[in-house]
């Protein structure tokens, strides 16, 4: 079942990337990097308080708007398989081409100056559009112990890891 | 800036509640209730490797289709600090209300059975419609150490707690 919704663009990342192919693929594995979110005007009374937190869920629109979404196939192998070539479910996978491509990044806030949030961990291109920011509550957002990870606690991850890095293994 | 998008449905919650007044506010807080999601037949094979990890992040689109969302004031007292009677901004806050309401719930995976997914941690109203599951993945999910959760660490969260509990003071 489908439905049509409105969506607001309550901001929009200014980073340095303009290439998906070249865009670290979580901004865990890119923490050094700093960008920002200009929030607009409109919803930047949204941001008091935000500041008395270390970490935010940024919720992203993965389209350009109008841009029809091209969701990978449900089962497809990860980028992050491609020199295993291990297909996995769409819904134990992390990529950006989704059913419905909402991008969840968690950001490490640096600085909350109303309307502009400057963030340090870096997945998303330069002009990202931003649907929701949520701030990261330990209290909920934290799994007790050490929850197992799937197919992730089977694969190296280094920081600064982008799609170009990882071609599939040549025939 | 808005722009109009069609979401695709990809399941939906089962669960015992019905009403927004007694339903758990985070899933954290009430783990041990169970609840199930019925993935369309259509997207079921995306669920190929999700028996793999404890948790995932469950995607919901928080208000029925069709009914017109209705976002909290940008700065407004969450239901947590209406004894305190403080307001935050709301992107500094956790409440459905929101710009887009897009509600995010860490669920606990008890099962999954294609089309079926059981979990723990319940959060949602019967009938929600779900948009997205991503596997939670420790090294990209956690932050490290002990992050500032904002006014979230100067308040008392119960097991169960539900907007129900939370009645303003009365004068």
């Amino acid at each position: 079942m489908d439905f049509d919704v409105s969506l607001h663009v309550i901001g929009v990342v200014h980073s340095t990337h303009s290439s998906l192919a070249t865009t670290p693929i979580q901004s865990s594995l890119n923490r050094a990097e700093h960008a920002s979110i200009e929030i607009d005007d409109q919803y930047a009374d949204g941001l008091a308080g935000l500041a008395g937190f270390d970490y935010a869920w940024m919720l992203t629109w993965l389209h350009a708007p109008g841009e029809p979404p091209a969701p990978a196939p449900l089962r497809h192998v990860p980028f992050l398989l491609q020199r295993q070539q291990r297909r996995m479910g769409l819904f134990a996978a992390r990529g950006p081409r989704r059913i419905n491509p909402i991008g969840l990044s968690l950001i490490q806030l640096l600085d909350v100056t109303s309307p502009v949030v400057r963030f340090a961990g870096v997945d998303v291109l330069d002009g990202t559009a931003v649907i929701d920011l949520k701030p990261y509550v330990t209290r909920f957002d934290r799994p007790p112990g050490e929850p197992r990870s799937g197919w992730f606690d089977q694969i190296e991850l280094t920081d600064g890891l982008t799609p170009a890095d990882l071609a599939p293994p040549q025939p």
